[in-house]
This record gives C-alpha cells, structure tokens and sequence, in this order.
C-alpha cells in the first residue's frame, strides 16, 4: 500500500475499469474522475458509477464538458456510427467516432484536480492497439504530455515531485485486458462498451467498440456477460 | 492577410485585448474562446465580450467550466483577495491566487476547437514577467505544450502541419504590452483587470492586478482609462 493519491479517469468501459484495478492493486486512494460530455446515452456513467461503488474509490467525480457546441464527431453529433466494419477499414484512418482534443481536455481536468487534492499519479486506460488511428492514444502523446503537465504545475514545478501519467494498458491486447482484470476481479458485466446502445442499455454488438469487446473476449476465452440487443446477428 | 483561422484565449484583460489585436494585425480571422470559470463576477466576460466586438472577431464564444469545485485558489474560492503587495512580496511565492492547471485547461479547450475549424494558430497572452510564480506561464511551458499539441490532434498528425501556440507578450512588460496596445488600436477603457471590482464595476486599484496594471500606465507615460473605486487610496 502505498497510502498515496491517485486520480483515474474512468469511463465505465472495459479498458479504464482494468486501469482503476490496477491502481487500486498498488495500493493508492483511489479518485475517479468521469466525464459527461454530450455523450448520447447516460449508459456509460452508470456503468462508471457502478465500477467505481464494487471498487469503494475514495471519491467519484463526474464532470461536464460541453464538447458538442465543437462538433466533429460521430459520438458527441448526430452522425451515423458505423457497424461492422472489419478490422483493416478501422484501423485504416481515424475513425469518426474520435473526439477533438479528447484525452488532453480530460488530462487537464485531472491534472488541475491532483494539484488540489495533491496527487502526483494520474492513471487513464487509453490503448493503442485497438485504435492505432487515434493521435491521443499513442504512447508518444502520454510522454508529452506528463513533460508538459510537469512545467505547468506547482506540483511539478516547486514541490521537486514529478506529476507521473501512467497508461498501464497502451500497449496490450483487449484479451491481455480482459485477464488482467479478472485477475484483479473486475466485474464486466458492469461495465459498458457500446457506442449505440439501445434505451434499454442493451449493447449494439456491431459497432467498432462492440467488436473489439467480442473479440477480446472470445480470444481470452472468456465468456463476455454483456447483454447484445440481437443475439441471432450480433453473437458471432 | 493570411487569410487563415486562429484561436484567441480572450480574458478580458490588457494582456488578452493586446494579444487579440496581434493576431487580428496578423491577417487572421479570429475565433475568440473566453472561459466562465466559476470567477466571482461577470464584469471579467462582459470586458471580454466588448473587445470582441470592438475588432469584429469571426466568431465569440464563451465556454463554461466548473473549476469552482476543484477549489485551490482565491479566484474561485471564497478567500480574501491579497491588496496592497509590493513587487517583491507578489513575486516570492506562486500566489493563491493561481489557479490550478488554468492554462493547461483553457489550451486544452483551444486545441479542441481548432481541430474543428482547421486553425493551426492559438494565441493567448501569458505573461512571465508579472507573474514569475505561476508554472504555466513559463515560456518553456508553452514550448512543451505546443509539443504535445501536435501529437495529441489530427492536426499535427496527419496533415503535416503544425499547430502553433503563440505567446507573443510572454517576455513583455505592462508598458511595452500597452504601447503596443494603442499602436494597434485597443481601446483599454474597454478592458477589465481587477480581481476584486465592487459591484457597479469599478477596479479595487489596491489587488495584484490593478497595481500592475496602474504600474504599467504610468511607466508607458499614458493615462490609465479605468476607473478606480477610491481615487484617493488608488491613484498612486
């Protein structure tokens, strides 16, 4: 137990509850930290409340970011995400469904909330295998930015700490998440990875994210307990 | 001309104002991002709004964000506001009445917005001469931020371009910033800089910010348009 503070962003999703275990498996107090921000469903906070009340965090926090007045994007505008899609198309360039500055935006946030509760570790579940096409998931970035978080800081700059931002799982596999989690009992019938669930909260299991989900777990092994909305089409 | 976008952090004050004027100097067409972030007044963004239509920027927008509850500083906190400093006593510390991570979000928030409407110029007016205590408005943190910039957008992905954050009043004094100022047309009666103002708008004169400001006016041989709420203390 290291007995120190530690925020996680936490989306409620399988890559960012992994990340929470995690940081609670090396002992910190644990701060979620969960956005709202013109996402279409709320589905995604429960599953982070969810996630973070089986975890007991020390805190949970969700914040709001108006991030649909900019646009540019399938997950926060009214554009059509797409389905099925095999592997080369996803992987071919960004998707639509990124988000404009996402990941820097949600770093500051935690970044201005660690220098408040003094904190110097910052955990996020971003992953660069499953979305190579996306600029703010490359392990490149993550360096960058805790360089910058560093000069920008009281934390950084006065105190002699250093603000760490630690991204455990950028380089894994969805099926290496998935073990790593059962490993550190993370429940994922709580979580929620879907980017078009229906009203009811069952997922789509054809969108990218679906897809992924499905195929992490089948290569793992393990049975996947999220509840698809067409179990004869998306059951694959 | 350029022609080209850019992205302008607008407070409302001489240092925002000067560095609006800059950029509008430079032939681009201005996006002006102000933030409500929880101040205790809104005479800050009315200032704010006034310049923006004073050089007919592109488009103005005003972005709420909720750093009241991350608390930790006097700007957004109920703490009283330090009067009557001198130089030495203002610089010796970071002072309360920094704002955790301010900077780092608002460039966040920037960033955002011009991966939406193709702008690969930021600026904002930091300033590392009245405040050398504050962390994030050291020019090596604007090195680093436009660092991790490019790496974290499609912008400085892909495209080949750079985005570039400009500070172009970083190493400038008050003085020099108002000389520049006035040759590019800023009508400082518009601007707004106390940190305390009473209630029908008039400067404290006697905060950190007031005293800079009057500083400034009188090392640039100009008369200062604000008006002070007690000429007696303030003119000094």
């Amino acid at each position: 137990m290291t007995g120190a503070n530690a925020i996680v962003l936490l989306s409620g999703g399988i890559d960012s509850s992994t990340t929470l275990a995690i940081a609670m498996s090396e002992g910190f107090d644990v701060y979620a930290m969960t956005f709202r921000y013109g996402q279409r469903h709320e589905i995604e906070l429960e599953a982070a409340g969810r996630i973070a009340e089986a975890f007991h965090v020390f805190e949970h926090r969700i914040v709001n970011i108006d991030l649909r007045g900019f646009g540019g994007s399938a997950l926060t505008d009214d554009i059509e995400v797409p389905t099925d899609r095999d592997s080369e198309t996803m992987n071919s360039a960004i998707p639509i469904t990124y988000v404009p500055g996402r990941n820097t935006l949600f770093l500051s946030y935690a970044v201005a909330w660690a220098e408040v509760i003094g904190a110097f570790d910052i955990f996020l579940g971003v992953n660069a295998m499953d979305y190579p096409g996306y600029p703010d998931c490359r392990p490149e970035y993550i360096v960058a930015y805790e360089t910058m978080a560093n000069l920008a800081t009281k934390v950084g700059g006065e105190s002699g700490k250093r603000l760490r931002i630690h991204a455990p799982l950028i380089m894994a596999s969805k099926a290496d998440i998935i073990r790593r989690g059962l490993e550190l009992d993370v429940d994922y019938g709580l979580t929620s990875t879907c980017y078009a669930p229906s009203s009811d909260g069952a997922a789509c299991g054809r969108c990218d994210a679906c897809q992924l989900r499905k195929d992490g777990f089948a290569k793992a092994g393990v049975e996947d307990p999220t509840e698809y909305a067409n179990l004869d089409e998306s059951r694959t």
